[in-house]
């Protein structure tokens, strides 16, 4: 496998065109009644007659095995191997709030939990309060004035926040204040560099005054902080392939990912339909689209099958539009597996179908996990998957003579 | 993936034989007219029914989507990532030629140029003179006499050449003379290492002189050079894997190759035939058998599909010729793809077929890139090649206990 650098010295600019599909979520597992997987189960017309000019295989976004988290499905996806290329967690949650963090911002995830009057963790929770509540509460956290850094304080969802400290000179090298396990208080930020004091002095200011600020707050009296990261620094997808990237999500963790990796964030809409619409409108101004379908993952993961199934089958219905683009290489994948039988992403290794005038088609004639176990590609590394883009779109040259 | 001091390790002396057969540039793709490649339409009954004893599979030279050079494919199919083990582009070039180049001299990559009366570079080509002007310039320039050096230059084709230093203590780490832009003047070459100094004054005293020589001559009145370097320093095939390698390939580009990793090149004629003549001819000298079919590779470059089905029916009616001398372990593969609607190397994956005593048959059975999709070595490094063929020819001891 080539590297990212030699990827980049190889790379050539074009005028050819590249749309990558990514069907969150779309690798299932079949149901017990029909022995079906959903996309299987799914009518795709489209997506099969595609398969007769077109190359399948199997990809495995993080390694054999491991179930991948969105991000470094996404990240694999995009070229990046998401065992090196690594987002902090305090990042990925300002990401997936479209949080617009910026280069030099230190963030971290917040729980608000419950302390009791020794100022002993009871519940790490704070028994999930609602999301009303947790919004009014960052809005208290927001008034808090700190020395040296301007916070920020955003709601998550339940419990869950995002505390972002922006200053100059912060450092994210610094412990969690969250202990992991009740009956312990929480801990002080410890600086794990020279370069951290102040930041660690700054958080610790925080959750100081934060105590005090909830201290008549019930049951959400206290909050704990973890994984203080800084907006990841990964070379461009523009500079590495020599493509002007758009990218096509209306949910904010990918349009933060893609951000994350130097795309263009188009304007959307919500609906399938809507995301197709500005694939056609923003045709001719960049030369490689990334276009993110979530409903699937979301199917999934509440365990509907039926509902995938429909997704699916909605994507399909939209590839006339799409194939009338022409673009020189399509790719449809997913960045996960999410079987509705786990309601949950999975280890099982995503489908692929690449479409182009130059691939060599296989046999594999209907786009499905099983098919696509067939197809030439094989079971491989979906960090290959870019490489293989670039060069079905003619764009990279010859390595050596 | 073992490494080759593994390998080393666990190679063992043995009377099997094995010939890896290369047909250059064999992979292809369907033409629209029958949605057959090359290898599908060839009628190739020996090759079909070789599969029927074999394991199949598709190999890729370097990487995922990357094009090989016939240098890097070749070297994979030795066993050597190319990735690792590269060479230099004087020194290709003078093995291309088949110049005999020996360890210690350095060679670079030379162009006749057109320079203006203040000695900027009018054009890198020369107007792309033609190869007789090219040989007598080279003739010209050979009567050069240089301190500390011997000169060799040779003529490659129209404006290209190779000049060749030879002496004690001469060092390839040298910048390059051309400045790869019209409108500069050729730039000095500098010793980019201490050890190099004395060989850029020798790079620059040929520079001196050969503008004076060429003075008078129109439209080539200068030289650029580029890509100095020297005879790769590789393990030999004998070392590694402990046999008697030889080498049938009627182009000096890869007589060199296999030389530089340490053949004994056979002298050949011309046609195929004459190949395959010469292999039976030496038949009991060696044990290891690298046979290269230049015409495939060649009718692909012209884009000439029916040409290169005809190379491949020729070899195959040679099959019966090849199977009656029994060999241990036969490969049939190629160094990269070429399709003829590419008209040019491509990153698609080259048919491997291994046919062996003791190989594990699987269900391809034909020998086409679509049959050997389904083959059961899947889709892998052409590094893996060899270890395969040393495995089936019971050359390779058990590792460990």
């Amino acid at each position: 496998m080539v590297s990212l650098d030699q990827l980049k010295e190889l790379s050539r600019p074009s005028s050819s065109k590249i749309v990558l599909l990514v069907i969150d979520g779309l690798g299932g597992l079949p149901r017990p009644e029909t022995w079906r997987t959903e996309l299987e189960e799914a009518r795709t017309p489209n997506f099969d007659s595609l398969c007769a000019d077109s190359v399948c295989g199997l990809a495995e976004l993080v390694a054999t095995g491991i179930t991948p988290g969105s991000a470094p499905g996404h990240l694999a996806l995009f070229g990046y191997d998401p065992l090196r290329f690594t987002i902090g967690r305090g990042a990925l949650e300002a990401l997936g709030i479209g949080f617009d963090l910026r280069k030099g911002d230190v963030a971290a995830r917040g729980n608000f939990c419950t302390v009791d009057r020794e100022g002993l963790v009871l519940d790490r929770r704070a028994g999930r309060i609602s999301s009303d509540i947790c919004t009014e509460l960052c809005r208290q956290l927001s008034g808090i004035a700190l020395d040296g850094a301007d916070l920020l304080v955003s709601p998550v969802k339940e419990h869950r926040f995002v505390a972002v400290f922006r200053g100059e000179g912060l450092s994210a090298e610094l412990s969690d204040s969250d202990p992991q396990q009740v009956g312990l208080a929480p801990r002080s930020v410890i600086s794990l560099s020279h370069q951290a004091a102040r930041t660690a002095e700054i958080a610790n200011d925080f959750l100081a005054q934060a105590k005090a600020a909830l201290d008549q707050s019930q049951p959400a009296n206290m909050v704990l902080l973890r994984g203080f990261s800084q907006h990841p620094d990964f070379p461009s997808l523009g500079e590495l392939y020599k493509l002007r990237p758009a990218a096509i999500a209306a949910y904010p963790m990918y349009r933060g990912l893609a951000k994350v990796v130097g795309m263009e964030v188009l304007e959307t809409g919500d609906t399938i339909a809507d995301e197709f619409d500005t694939l056609a409108k923003h045709y001719q101004d960049y030369d490689f689209f990334y276009v993110h379908i979530k409903q699937a993952d979301s199917a999934g993961e509440d365990g509907d099958f039926e509902r995938k199934v429909r997704v699916i089958e909605e994507v399909d219905a939209q590839m006339p539009r799409l194939l009338a683009l022409d673009p020189d290489v399509l790719i449809i994948t997913a960045d996960h597996s999410t079987p509705a039988l786990l309601r949950a992403h999975s280890w099982h290794p995503v489908p692929v179908l690449l479409h182009s005038r130059w691939c060599r088609v296989d046999d594999a004639r209907q786009f499905s996990g099983r098919a696509c176990a067939t197809g030439a590609l094989g079971r491989f590394p979906a960090t290959q998957i870019m490489p293989l883009a670039l060069a079905h779109a003619l764009r990279l040259d010859k390595f050596g003579a």
